[in-house]
């Protein structure tokens, strides 16, 4: 149950951005950017990145939602979504993207645990100036995500149906848009 | 000095706004609706909200920017900035900031750790829905904005008359403006 009285009723964060729309742009605005702008990444990556971060934080919205949206980028491969964020096996992926994983974990326990010696150990890998930008902001912004929903108690649904619904529009449409009610 | 090549020589949080312009858009609008906005709480409560979750998380770039802003707002009364985030004591406060700040510190830990308990204690001293919505997405935020500036080593300047510079511009500016090469 919502900690304020929500004043739409959508669920998870996007019943927090509806309650104050002024906010609400900006952040959806920059969840588009990362997960569906131009990157070095692809929107998978992006998507399985976020989904760590937010398991790692233990917000149960954002880790279903975004699990949801990876396994649609990942198509075919879309096991390695549960492998890495539920099983902790990152074997299926390249040495770059373990790192990625690994910096994007030292980001969300606190920026400055991030180290000279794992960022050059992405550079030897592959991992370009955007590379290693791209994966510290959507760490941190999932740590911001995933506090403001689970700091509201924003609403949760138990149901796993919804959040295949949820992960397939947020993988097809994006984030910077605004959803009828019928398809909340 | 910053863990990818900067496009610009501004300090701390601007040069990476600048370094991807795409994302550094929505976040000084999040930041300037945040600080600078309508709210139930003046921009020099908010201000404090900031700077003790940056204080927190060990960001020296954003506590001494933010707690220089603060000190402007809070004008004859500015020497509660140090004494709540330097020297941990909150007397000066009105029991509803102090609730607040626990609020914050709580979401700082992790969104999960802010109890009924302590929500009903703010509500019982005045706290509204809005007061408990922008304390939470202030303290979520600046997890965010403290992770990328520390996670990439964004520029941290020695020199405190540096930040009073900063704090000056953003008390009186705010956050989504442009900043001229001559006033960086």
């Amino acid at each position: 149950m919502p900690r304020i009285a929500l004043t739409s009723p959508s669920v998870g964060i996007r019943g927090l951005f509806e309650y104050r729309p002024e906010t609400g742009a900006p952040l959806k605005r920059l969840a588009h950017i990362l997960l569906h702008g131009e990157s070095p990444l692809t929107k998978g990556e992006r998507e399985l990145i976020a989904t760590a971060v937010s398991h790692g934080n233990g917000c149960k919205f954002c880790t279903m939602s975004h699990a949801a949206a990876a396994r649609v980028h990942f198509g075919d491969q879309h096991d390695v979504v549960d492998a890495v964020v539920y099983r902790g096996d990152a074997s299926q992926l390249s040495p770059l993207m373990r790192l990625l994983l690994e910096i994007a974990e030292c980001v969300r326990i606190g920026g400055r645990s991030v180290s000279s010696e794992l960022v050059a150990k992405a550079r030897q890998v592959g991992a370009t100036d955007r590379h290693i930008h791209d994966t510290v902001l959507i760490a941190a912004a999932f740590c911001m995500f995933n506090r403001y929903v689970d700091g509201l108690q924003a609403i949760t649904p138990e149901n796993t149906e919804e959040y295949l619904q949820m992960g397939d529009r947020m993988a097809t449409l994006g984030y910077d848009i605004e959803v009828p009610n019928a398809a909340r």
